[in-house]
């Protein structure tokens, strides 16, 4: 076992980014994680020192070197002319998997689905978030959403060897080809292609109006869940809001080079700079990125710990609530009592 | 008062169609609905029949001429060529609204939502549904999200309308506009300027991913909900499934000229001939047809009887719980129950 630092970059971010981005490094120090943090400037800022992507050319360079990116929420600021970088940094670094648990922690954290363990693996570089957007004429506008062969190949293959190498039973694909038939038909036609590869693993599919409804009444009868970009995006965020909090939940964008790992929420501008935060996203967003760089030892410690504070009652506003908690405590605090807990 | 009938067009679709129509017919027969349905034939039959559309001239007569509509769930056969034509008639009729209540039934229905009562307003003509799609090469697929100004004016004015007319407090538009800044832009954009001739409704905006999560985890705290197209069948399918049941709730798709009214679940053909779907969502639906033509007074008696029939503990197999429910009834049943509580 070599005791070699792994360089990893990291983004601090915006809005509430620093202050989930301090909590979880100092989390990952005190539990003795095996890295090197590399610091790049991204977002807000650097969109406006006029670079207008949010990012700049030594970011890129050390994301291509180190191809483990660490990443707090970053705030793209509101208009024209910019374009998600987050959405331009999965595509550019090709990370076409993005993998979201979405797991309740019952009794510990108060949720109505006790029982919900599921992962949402969202095909995350095509689909509306192409970016091929236009106008037609002062009153119509298009967006087009694309799917292709080997984009849809690619991400079923990683959702049952996913599904495969995590002992889990079943994947599901959920799909709207009742009324996208090209599109969203193709996606479900390699379903059943590449499912035909995994006899072992329970296959089935849904239309997506009926499927998220599902997801949301009954999430507990879930498993693995597979689907295109922009369902993805929306049955995340119920998923993990419904397990406890879209504060809790973090995501792996996978790539065949690279990876990032970030919270699956957003930057909240109006809490920051109030160490009222939760870093719990971010901090299972490092977690797998310690599982993905071989240390899954200090990933596991880490969770135990973790765990062992929502226990505690020890918990962030967001999930506060009477008769389970016991403390209210802000960011710096929280990471305090999981580094206590190590 | 005239006591003149009102034509109405009525389908009696496939898979549980016929079945909740006859039950949803004689509930409104009984009740004194000063109605006279002509039947027309559309779906499944009519598509393997030959007619590619699932339709035929005489069908489209009778429902331009009497411009109301009574819709049973269709099946869309299987397979390349058909396109749906529940779209198909949207588009065709103008009916650019799809009006969906979800309301909870508690403590007669079970549901982990009881405050629940929203109104989803579908944008219902537009987006993904407008059936642009085609196949660049073998492997690159494609779908146009369309969304215009005079689409969006109309949708975000009616949602205001229906708000003011029925004694609502607040209008939250859904759009994903930080990653499709023009369609979903424009959008939010034009609901921001119509909200301003509404200054006694409040108005807020949710990006659609964080949306869904908190319709999904505190639905009561929703009043009227705007949204395009797609966004909109996923979130009502959610909505009425946690407020109950999809089997419960009923759309009313409004247009200049004409209207049609349905439930918001499909035709589940595996379900067909065996007398145990919910016919309660185009009871609702029917409801809703009734305020339409001005026949509120008969809507009002019937939504009385189906209520009383819930609160008796008397329950189809769908939303049946040990605990709650007294009688599991079939589709017939069900609405013998509501008849002899009129
Ligand atoms: C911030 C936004 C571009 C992003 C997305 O839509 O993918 C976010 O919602 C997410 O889910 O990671
Ligand atoms: C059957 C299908 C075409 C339809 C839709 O997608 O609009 C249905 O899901 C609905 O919500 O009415």
């Amino acid at each position: 076992m070599t005791q070699d630092l792994v360089p990893i970059t990291v983004a601090t971010g915006d809005g509430i980014g620093p202050s989930i981005m301090q909590s979880t490094l100092h989390i990952l120090e005190a539990a003795g994680a095996r890295i090197a943090p590399e610091y790049i400037d991204i977002g807000e800022k650097v969109y406006l020192s006029g670079q207008t992507n949010g990012i700049d050319s030594a970011a890129w360079e050390s994301l291509r070197r180190t191809k483990v990116f660490l990443k707090a929420p970053i705030t793209t600021p509101q208009g024209g002319g910019y374009k998600s970088l987050n959405v331009s940094m999965r595509k550019a670094l090709g990370l076409y998997a993005n993998v979201r648990p979405c797991i309740a922690y019952a009794p510990f954290v108060n949720t109505k689905h006790p029982d919900m363990n599921l992962v949402i693996i969202r095909e995350n570089e095509e689909d509306l978030y192409a970016g091929i957007e236009h106008r037609q004429t002062e009153e119509v506008y298009q967006c087009l959403k694309l799917i292709t062969r080997p984009g849809c190949e690619r991400i079923v293959r990683y959702a049952f060897e996913y599904a495969r190498q995590q002992g889990r039973k079943r994947v599901t694909c959920m799909i709207k080809d009742n009324i996208m038939k090209f599109t969203d038909g193709l996606f479900h036609k390699v379903f059943k292609e590449i499912g035909a590869d995994y006899p072992d693993i329970e296959q089935d599919s849904m239309i997506i109006d009926i499927g998220a409804a599902r997801i949301a009444d009954t999430p507990e009868a879930f498993d693995v869940v597979v689907m295109p970009n922009l369902y993805g995006d929306i049955v995340s965020d119920i998923a993990a809001q419904i397990a406890g909090s879209v504060g809790m939940a973090g995501s792996a964008n996978i790539g065949s080079q690279c990876a990032m790992f970030e919270a699956i929420h957003g930057s909240a501008p109006d809490l920051a700079g109030q160490n009222i935060a939760n870093p719990s996203g971010l901090i299972h967003g490092a977690i797998q990125m310690l599982i993905h760089i071989g240390q899954g030892d200090i990933a596991q410690k880490i969770h135990n710990a973790w765990l062992c504070t929502l226990e505690d009652g020890i918990h962030t506003a967001d999930v506060y609530k009477e008769g389970i908690s016991k403390t209210k405590v802000g960011t710096d605090e929280f990471a305090d009592a999981v580094i206590a807990r190590l």
